[in-house]
């Protein structure tokens, strides 16, 4: 009887990768967490699944409509969405067992049911450093994170990307002073300008608030010039309102802070046009450009918010943080040629052969071989050579150890390097340097 | 107005640590990870979230019901339960694209709705490794993969486990000889053995099948002595049921390769009362205990299957297994003291606090210790020295450098060694080695 067999797939949405792209994917995840790491931040885990009421205290709108939830017994249960709300919720559960500023990192899976397009995924990796206060967190952490995402991507090897940076504050003052009350629609809308295009953006900016404050809000969200010369322009209009006067200070922190934390000049800009939709950031916000592929969008994202946990304590901590969404741009390194050229060790560097019983001799070969920190494995199989070499040669390993019923004799081990071709065979006391 | 506020919480039956035990965690996980790519394992990452039918393809029973699932749209979903399914249906869909015999590891979460009990966690990290042949494979794996196993257990720091070894083809092989046709029960019942205790196994076993073939076959599974003295009785024994004779073939070679693979005699011992219950497995079966906190069960099991992927391919696929259970390892781990007890590095070497306006200077030290490998932070904060000094106290960072307007002006640095008290003062370009 047949059996019934079922066509092995998975969910559109989801990435999967074979070995040789997944071993770039880790290389890459291990980069970013040793970064995070090497300066200080901790490590925290929360679960995927969470209390629904808990993990939704907060949303509504298009995030709610995307979560993954559902029974179980008499729980109702979400998925999380991303690591910032568990992390909100984690800081206010464990508030009296942590050292403050918490510096905290968490890489790890969240889940949201996009629209499936190409470049979204329904699952995907986010890379998050946020730095949380007791009641107050001094600007200069709003640098320093966004100065870890730049360590994280030299890291990396990328070179070509470029942090847009703004803060709400300055938006928020200059609608106050034009007196525009609808302040939401107008965020909204400039959050849209890169996808509707400058004309649209226009004309719909006109229709919300008169062609008049229009164009004097136009001019300013449209500054060129280094980010000195923004800076200048920005302290030159006579606004005198108090978001405003700060959101100017904050930003000029950030930007010398940023120097001073070694963040190349030519790594980030002033943009006054980064919003990052109706999130909750009160200052400094940015989004990240791969320069040449601005069409794939925001690489890393981020900013200040006053409030981390108010849905779950009354304590106020206010927080700032970054996310590198590593899925979608591992997608986008896919697209550009990057992750073909990356640059990674082979995966292994000794694959012991025998040929014939000689597994014992095989058995301590490998085991000098580990203790020297070498990668190595032995082919266990009963094949003809020419398939063990095959074998060799498919999985990119770098040498190759012989060992035949002769070489045991002769207490021998012949080498043979796949790159070049070379073959040695050494006494063995000589190779382990007895 | 009072904000509504949620109590924060998770779940019953999820994991979730302080920064200081998830750093251990994350070190084990880590020493895992590198034990396995030592010797030539490959990653992958599969989705948590599959589809129903393919994830369910094979179960029933217990499983089943414990399995996370639920609609989304139109789509039946379901969380994994172990990662040995996934596995299956990711070798049958890329069966193309791998290099056989396929080594690969996967260390990741998996859902299981459980009875809410004491150390059974319904999200739990499983850290698996199996190889997977092409129509066959060398039996000499089977001692393979419980020597990474060992590898990591080592690695980590573990002295006292000690695997528990079984070949399902020699108690099929006893059955067969004694002509019993409700094998299933008497495995089933065998299974149970350390459960219900020796007494009532055996009154079971009698009901089963009968006094007479209940002694012959209790005296076999509680055969005492060596490993040798054990493989000897068996071989005594008159019985010439292919399965038997094979059964004790092949647990004689994984015994001798074990040990070719540099286990310790001592931390592996035959023990035929190991089934792994009433899963897939078709040949080596084993069990791993700590040795005097045997109560806590299994901390790793595997073995061997006949045809890995047969609900998704006609192509046989043979391969054997281990799965380390991780979150319940850890739970164990930290009830026996251990975790207490784990060898951890500082979290961080340096921690470089700002006295006054100096943080041009500091970033300048930060981007050097940085330059040399050593992980360090500034603290930002706007506050006190005796809070900054606490703050150092508490995360128990190594060294304290100071900087105030003092050191900037004379081109020098304070060192402070957290542990032993010590104060340096040093000039800048000497502790740079200018």
């Amino acid at each position: 009887m047949k059996k019934n067999i079922i066509k092995p797939s998975i969910l559109p949405g989801f990435m999967e990768l074979l070995p040789k792209e997944q071993e770039i994917f880790n290389d890459i995840v291990s980069k970013i967490s040793k970064t995070y790491e090497m300066n200080g931040c901790l490590a925290i885990d929360t679960p995927i699944i969470e209390k629904a009421d808990v993990l939704l205290a907060k949303s509504g709108g298009e995030t709610e409509k995307q979560v993954y939830s559902f029974q179980k017994g008499k729980n109702n249960l979400a998925l999380r969405f991303d690591l910032t709300v568990p992390f909100a919720r984690y800081v206010a559960q464990y508030y009296n067992d942590l050292n403050f500023p918490f510096k905290r990192y968490q890489i790890g899976k969240v889940y949201r049911g996009e629209r499936n397009q190409k470049g979204r995924y329904r699952e995907f990796y986010q890379c998050d450093v946020d730095v949380i206060g007791k009641g107050k967190l001094s600007i200069n952490n709003d640098a320093w994170v966004i100065s870890l995402a730049d360590k994280a991507f030299r890291e990396i090897g990328l070179t070509n990307y470029k942090f847009q940076i703004s803060n709400r504050k300055i938006l928020k003052g200059i609608l106050n002073e034009l007196k525009i009350e609808n302040q939401v629609d107008v965020m909204i809308l400039i959050d849209k300008v890169d996808k509707i295009g400058k004309e649209e953006f226009i004309s719909e900016l006109n229709n919300l608030i008169g062609n008049e404050k229009s164009e004097y809000l136009n001019q300013i969200l449209m500054f060129n010039g280094s980010n000195e010369e923004k800076l200048e322009k920005l302290l030159e209009i006579n606004i005198e309102d108090e978001y405003y006067n700060a959101g100017i200070k904050e930003l000029k922190t950030v930007k010398s802070m940023l120097e001073v934390l070694g963040v190349d000049k030519k790594s980030f800009e002033i943009n006054l046009k980064i919003i990052r939709g109706l999130d909750y950031y009160t200052g400094t916000v940015f989004e990240t450009i791969l320069v040449g592929n601005e069409g794939y969008g925001s690489i890393c994202s981020g900013g200040r918010y006053d409030n981390l946990a108010e849905n779950y304590t009354e304590n106020i901590l206010p927080g700032v943080g970054i996310s590198i969404g590593l899925t979608r741009l591992f997608f986008v390194l896919r697209e550009i040629g990057f992750v073909d050229k990356y640059n990674m060790e082979d995966n292994q560097d000794y694959l012991i052969i025998p040929i014939g019983d000689t597994f014992q001799y095989c058995g301590a070969v490998l085991q000098y071989l580990q203790s020297k920190g070498y990668r190595a494995s032995i082919y266990f199989e009963d094949d003809a050579l020419k398939k063990k070499m095959n074998y060799a040669n498919k999985i990119g390993v770098e040498n190759v150890i012989l060992i035949g019923e002769e070489e045991v004799e002769n207490n021998e081990i012949r080498i043979k390097n796949m790159k070049t071709g070379d073959n040695i065979t050494i006494n063995y006391d000589l190779f382990v340097g007895k």
